[in-house]
């Protein structure tokens, strides 16, 4: 099967066993909404990939891994989306989970979807008990407090900014997650794999603070322009266009550099690359040449 | 060690990790405010008095399940107490969270302490990776969906609600938890344990809505008189004071009578006892006599 194939099934399956038996059916079907359509998926690609490199000697472990990280991911957007965040209408090109259910709905989507990600890896342990419970503790450091995704949007309430404490735990930490978490889904050790997630959130950054510069609402699937309409900071305020396609090769061309010594090390780089200058916006890339 | 002291000492430690490094230091602050002070610590007292009468081999997981379920229950109450659901004022007699930090902040709590909650667990894991990884399954089930205090929350947007599954998963689910935890923690099987914790949590649903008749928002350190102004079914609505507290003789009754046979079955019923008595407030006692 294709990696997209393993995703979209393993998703389907964790979504599932959330509506089993006599689940509400409105929050039981906004699981649904929150998961799709499905987008790039970039998270899942990433944790497979590296799986797939290292030998993915235990596929399932590897499948519960991405669709971990991806069930955290539509979380965070939910519960951002939320009026007292982003106040964001739309997601994904449709109204947002709290526009269509209301926002008691949204809360508990967001939450029910977190403890989703932790028990589809309890669910696959007993292909590796050991190797699960690191799973487990790498997506909790990756989502929660002090370094995780939570921490990074609890950044934003603070008077003075830990600017790369901020980046880091905002973005970086489900790259982290994914490329970490699908080296130890097929035995290796985490640590390693960690720089490579870290560049990769901030290439992601820097493709993101172009497409909210170049792209309109329609292309983008939510509203567009809202660094500039917010005064955050942006590689593109700070370096223009060119400047930030740049710094989003270096960054790139630092993540392949970074793979740590393994089967798959080629393939891998190849797929990074691929995936990567997909993020580019064509304007963009037009500015750059 | 005492019980409170076990649980007070986890607890803490269990915050300061959240804490640690280059935390931001509101939401930092907001876990320790979400925690404090303390109140009854119910569900954890049930979980660790579990653990003991089956000979609590292994006091760490006892204690991070113990912890793990106060997390989840914290977190509940902070979502629970914005606008969008209960909109309380207040809480264990101060400011609700979202009133003391704002509703960002708030919903940021709630979900690092449910993150909080399974990396506890992930990291005593090494005292015993399998029984590890059946704790992290049982609170997964008990939290989120389709059966956790997340579906039981979610029924509250249903035109029509299943009572039997709405009561089970909004106060069942952490009391099914606490019980059914404690025993695997000291390595027995979960499902034996289940029914005390579903009566126990039957039993508080009546003490609470005794309570909300009875005393006052002093009293209660929360609003009180909640039910009858939301229309909400009660069994004081149901049954008058009288008829409520021997409904809750009767169901503390078959809790006591469902304790599987273990080393310290003649403690943890008294334990059950006067944890119990203590929950039925002194007018409500007065009145049944």
């Amino acid at each position: 099967m294709d990696l997209s194939g393993r995703i979209e099934s393993a998703i389907s399956r964790a979504i599932a066993e959330g509506q089993a038996g006599a689940a509400p059916p409105k929050l039981a079907s906004a699981l649904d909404y929150a998961l799709s359509p499905g987008g790039a998926r970039i998270r899942p690609r990433i944790c497979l990939s590296v799986a797939l490199a290292c030998g993915d000697g235990q596929p399932e472990l590897a499948d519960a891994a991405a669709v971990a990280i991806e069930l955290i991911h539509s979380a965070s957007l939910v519960h951002d989306d939320m009026p007292c965040f982003d106040n964001a209408d739309l997601r994904r090109g449709k109204p947002a989970l709290h526009k269509a259910y209301g926002e008691p709905l949204a809360l508990l989507t967001g939450d029910s979807l977190i403890v989703a990600g932790f028990e589809v890896l309890a669910r696959a342990a007993h292909h590796d008990p050991q190797r699960a419970i690191e799973l487990i503790r790498i997506l909790g450091v990756r989502t929660g407090m002090p370094y995780g995704i939570c921490a990074g949007q609890g950044w934003e309430s603070e008077d003075k900014i830990d600017l790369s404490a901020y980046h880091r735990a905002k973005t970086g930490a489900l790259f982290i997650a994914a490329t970490s978490m699908g080296a130890v889904a097929a035995g290796q050790e985490a640590g390693p794999w960690e720089e490579l997630g870290d560049r990769i959130g901030e290439a992601f950054q820097v493709a993101d603070d172009l497409k909210d510069a170049l792209l309109d609402e329609a292309e983008m699937g939510k509203p567009a322009g809202q660094d500039a309409a917010n005064s955050r900071p942006s590689a593109v305020a700070e370096l223009g266009v060119a400047g930030a396609v740049q710094r989003f090769k270096d960054i790139l061309s630092g993540a392949i550099a970074s793979i740590p010594s393994c089967p798959g090390e080629a393939q891998l780089a190849q797929m990074v690359r691929v995936m990567s200058e997909r993020l580019i916006p064509e304007p963009a890339r037009q500015a750059a040449e």
